[in-house]
């Protein structure tokens, strides 16, 4: 493991959206600015291949060459976490040995998302998987994209595994962080983070670990900012810097009531910022021009109240 | 309305659990008894006929006598919110004019929930309900038992009608009551109530105004000084009276595996403390002893620790 | 019971609408007109306050009413079931006695609608309503409304109870009606109707005992007609009259993607042939004249081609 | 395109096991012996790689193997369809080239299952998709799997693509499938499977062209009895053959309560007639002894019970 590591990881670790070529090719270009932008911002650490890196739509081979290129650029500056989550064991495996080879520092994995698992073999999954690993893992509570939740006392037994060594959280659900904080956290340094970044204030004030947040592609600097807040309860920033957010995803994000909308707003407003290209991998499919000029003119007003901020 | 009620509205407004009989008649004896409890705990309101009231298993006549002997008993000491939620339209009307008969404060709805009506049909039901009620009313997010939300465009349209004044929200979803808080509350004084008290810390903590915590039926002291901790930032004390909460939440709610079994822990702990009895009204039941003595055991290390800190 | 209830029911039982006046009062001369309508029709039987019969919408009183007048006009001449579903428990006791007062044949039950009851809940909520019923009960499968459904091990469990005679469908799940013919009603007389009248001809034929069909309250004769089509096994009948049916159903059900869009379609279309307004009670709405129209021209090339077959 | 394929396909075409040696290789021995037993059982065509197959569960590489070995070994004797159902829409033209390289006459695709698309981007997506396919097509409707349904217009709109020539339905939901006969069928030849085996008589007999039953990789002659049967509206042989099946589902699909069960019981049940071993792919794991011998048990009375009606 890097010496960048220590554990327990805390901060923010944003979800890196996937460059792409007008082709669904790896941009490299964009990778690099994209990946300097983060680093700059100072992340505490960085999760590629997530949902917000549209990893289910990735083909192997791409992810192959991503994992690579990412630590290779990356280079040991800050912790990368790399997704591995895929319907197949074995893919999933073959994931967690590239982002060994190339130097990752931990894994994250949501359920296979085919089959609907029960919570005993949700258990059985991750114990068997766990096993084989050549880094620690996360887990990754993802239920409006895989259909299945980890209960509590399933979190709970499996934090005993010694590879298994937190989750990321992106329900929502809130009561079921409470939870997880009270349940499986005390007496335990089992990470928990959050997903969602409209919620990272009051993780983070509750106890919570940071958050990785898809808005931190954008703008990591705010993000970290609000980490900092939260940890000093420091409510003179906690409120303001919430409420830019608050209007990031407010603005950004929601443009039309498609689940991909998210997605969609936020590449657009990254090559609005000139970090990198708007494209989407099928299925999703990118903005188109108008969508992308309200995103523009909304983007102006954020980056103006940023300013004034940060 | 009474001199005790000025909008907005903010603090904890518990929802009273139903006193019942043995043979599901209203206990007039444990009614007394945990009203005089709440207002002696400090509570801010009090919310009758909401879902830990039982109110959807009680018949209209059962609510009459509810309605006017729990306003005749409060008499104007603090608040009384009154549920009116029923899949019958006239039925909710009859119930709000009960209500405001007998000297109710505010009036709390949430959607009726045998058709599932789309948010167009959701905003001209409250719309035309509300013109025609004699007082002001929340709106009651509870999708878990309704099956509807209401988004968040629904709420920032129906918070212009006059009567509508609130909304609480017994979702757990979190980025959503942000998202209340950031697009709804903005420039109004629309109240925003949370209902699940693993939570009631944080949304206090991010702008929300109060919460509506079942716990609150046991300890209401507990609950108002969390309240009142949240608001003054004061994260010394926030801490430990929500892990308090953490604890009456893990240890009380969660006998069995279902649904009720949040109602029946809670009622089998009021039996336990002399409040009233443990009776629930069909369709759901009462805790067995076997349960019940589980209830007490852990009640007693709760009052235990709750004697530490308050 | 009824002379003319002999057990087991089978054939088509319509779920009669429920006419009403532009003020949500019963419309006493549309009542009159549709239950003679449908006994004309040669029904043979009939479901008041179903789902169809806007029953959740409607106060105690309504239905007291409704019950006395329906089973005045119809005297006898055919067998009458009532629903009694209802979120409280001794509403639905109420409505039972009062059914059986005015010399109703047997009772329908869906499950409480508000609290999530587990599958060992159902079992002792329905065995304890069923001690104490005055009359024979159909259990009614609803999970799109009630959110819960009976599993087939509960329906084999609750068959046991002499006082539950069958079971209604309207999940529309063909795979689980098979499974209840096959593991239910094996070895016994529990009845089985089937609810969505698209797959009528189909439950007949594989076994069932017939249909509880919206569409009968326009065309009982068409259902009747397909029922016995169905039990001839006359394959020469059941394909024109099961593609009428198709043709009402796309037509006149679907002309707005809300849930509600089929009573309102079902409404205008009656009102349309005279036999009852098309007014619906809150929180549904009736049809605009533009949709009524629409409904209108429909109607007229349904019963075109309707006059062509029969 | 093979002779052997004349459009439209119909009759019985099983969704063929994947068979696996206990380190979750390809088992030629057993795909050979399956293969030879479902062609002597008279299906009318073979269906790899779907949700029997455990397809999502199986690596790029092993499909590409198994795809080859398959087509060698069936060798134009039968049609064989390929599933290419990936979360990557890349992956699913792979293997659409693979299939096309080596022989196969059509491809199955359900939708990419990790982002939930809406229906304007699933109609977008296969359109897409198609365009750029080697092979004719057919839809895969699996709502429990994927958690997206394509609606009937969706269907109606894909249909119009030459390349798009039918869909299997797996939701069980009996009126969906009427209203795609009634709506996209109607003067046309797209094709219409479906999925659930206790459904197959009835479908058949209202016009549907065939099922994809997961039992025929058991008893592959019982399924095609069963549609001959149904074609010939036999209800003598219909009855005796449907209640076998209905046996078969309810004595080996739900030993436990899980979604796998059913595919852990089938391949149990394949290894106790010494067709292909009972090994499942992670996640999903193999049945104990225990479960194994009940199996066995059970599938003794079945082959009794099937021997006396075939």
């Amino acid at each position: 493991m890097s010496n960048t590591f220590h554990l327990p990881l805390k901060g923010i670790v944003p979800p890196m959206v996937t460059p792409l070529t007008f082709d669904s090719k790896l941009d490299s270009k964009g990778l690099n600015s994209i990946l300097e932008h983060l680093i700059r911002g100072g992340v505490h650490g960085i999760f590629i291949l997530g949902t917000t890196g549209e990893s289910a739509s990735l083909s192997v081979d791409f992810k192959n060459i991503l994992i690579e290129e990412s630590l290779r650029i990356v280079d040991g500056r800050v912790p990368v976490l790399v997704g591995i989550t895929d319907s197949s064991t074995e893919t999933s495996r073959h994931l967690a040995n590239e982002a060994n080879k190339y130097g990752a520092n931990a894994l994250v994995s949501a359920p296979p998302f085919y089959f609907n698992l029960s919570q005993c073999e949700l258990i059985d999954y991750y114990n068997s998987l766990a096993d084989k690993l050549p880094l620690p893992m996360f887990l990754y509570n993802m239920p409006s994209h895989t259909q299945i939740s980890f209960e509590v006392d399933t979190v709970l037994k499996l934090s005993k595994h010694p590879k298994i060594i937190g989750l990321k959280d992106s329900s929502g659900n809130a009561p079921y962080f409470k939870k997880l904080l009270y349940s499986v956290r005390k007496d335990s340094s089992f990470i928990l983070f959050t997903g969602p970044e409209e919620i990272l204030a009051e993780s983070v004030l509750m106890g919570g670990d940071g958050g990785v947040p898809g808005g931190a592609n954008l703008f990591p600097e705010l993000y970290v900012e609000l980490y900092d807040a939260a940890i000093k309860k420091d409510f003179s920033r906690i409120i303001p810097l919430h409420n830019l957010i608050m209007e990031i995803s407010t603005n950004l994000y929601s443009i039309d009531s498609n689940q991909s909308s998210y997605l969609k707003g936020l590449k657009a407003a990254l090559s609005c910022l000139n970090i990198c290209a708007a494209n989407l991998v099928s299925p999703l499919t990118t903005f188109k021009n108008s969508e992308r000029d309200l995103i523009a003119k909304r983007l102006e007003i954020i980056q103006h109240n940023l300013s004034e901020i940060i």
